[in-house]
């Protein structure tokens, strides 16, 4: 098959899009996936997570090569920061998984891309987390998202953060939350 | 000031973690922090992240030095794998918060630790983002974290972890979620 430009757009491999929709049309069970993340203690404040492998598409994956990223504290909050931290990791995943979506439901749509830049800040009031106030919740307060496109026109390039939005895994569950089940093993 | 081994305990220095409470304690208008990510898209659903300052402690500060994080799909998400994905991360931000907090107070109350391990796991039907079941949500159904502990009683260490929940910033958001605002300049 010849890659032609509106098969290949925004880096996006529409072809292999519209043949992974149809397929899982076909075969509703193989969109159930399971990630991970192995996460290990370093010291203080500071541990790693490893992306080793996941369920997806009726079995087992691995990534081609286990992923790594470390989480630290800055000194101001008795870390040594080798790492960005846990919270800044959150707006990571918000930014990460909307900006995947813009380029593939752009791509969809045969809208191109030039440039998506995003800024994310997250406000949090840490009289929540160091017990000081039990009216402060523990984590952000609010997070705003800012993002600045460049490509074709200006309103479908708006169109498509909307879409993205509607149907981003992370937007979802930092928005609307998700349960929490959590398991100790101590001895 | 001589640093006993009272005052650093499983890595975490309990002197100046006491110490920063009482500065916050005294002085509630330091404990606001900004945190931001200023994210960058790549190419295709690969995205890169750049953490170089915050606002806390009453001013801008800055990273040690900037940290990174990119993100991407694997190749069976249309991606090619060259980071962890958006929904990885946030297992990873949900495991390092609670494990900095379990170093943190488990420090605070005395009790060493030798080993932290923990693997989170989460259930995600992609029937939702790809827009084929309006049933089903875009995000993750349930995350699982699963904890190994070893150090000092059993039992203390499963208390560190229960108050370790109870004032984490990243669990807080992940089960009850946080209002995002999206602003979009396009053009």
């Amino acid at each position: 098959m010849t890659v032609t430009q509106d098969e290949r757009r925004n880096g996006v491999d529409t072809a292999t899009l519209f043949a992974t929709l149809d397929a899982v049309k076909g075969q509703h069970e193989i969109a159930k996936f399971q990630f991970r993340a192995s996460n290990n203690w370093v010291n203080g404040v500071h541990s790693r997570s490893k992306f080793a492998g996941f369920y997806g598409a009726g079995g087992e994956m691995l990534h081609k090569a286990a992923h790594i990223a470390e989480a630290d504290h800055p000194s101001v909050l008795c870390g040594e920061d080798a790492a960005p931290t846990p919270v800044e990791y959150l707006l990571h995943a918000l930014a990460a998984c909307l900006t995947a979506g813009i380029a593939n439901i752009a791509a969809a749509r045969k809208v191109n891309l030039t440039e998506v830049e995003s800024t994310v800040e997250g406000n949090i009031d840490l009289l929540g987390i160091l017990g000081l106030d039990k009216g402060v919740r523990n984590g952000y307060q609010q997070i705003k998202v800012s993002f600045k496109l460049k490509g074709d026109d200006p309103e479908k390039l708006r169109s498509v953060v909307a879409q993205s939005a509607a149907r981003s895994a992370v937007y979802d569950v930092v928005t609307n939350g998700v349960p929490v089940a959590i398991e100790v093993e101590a001895g």
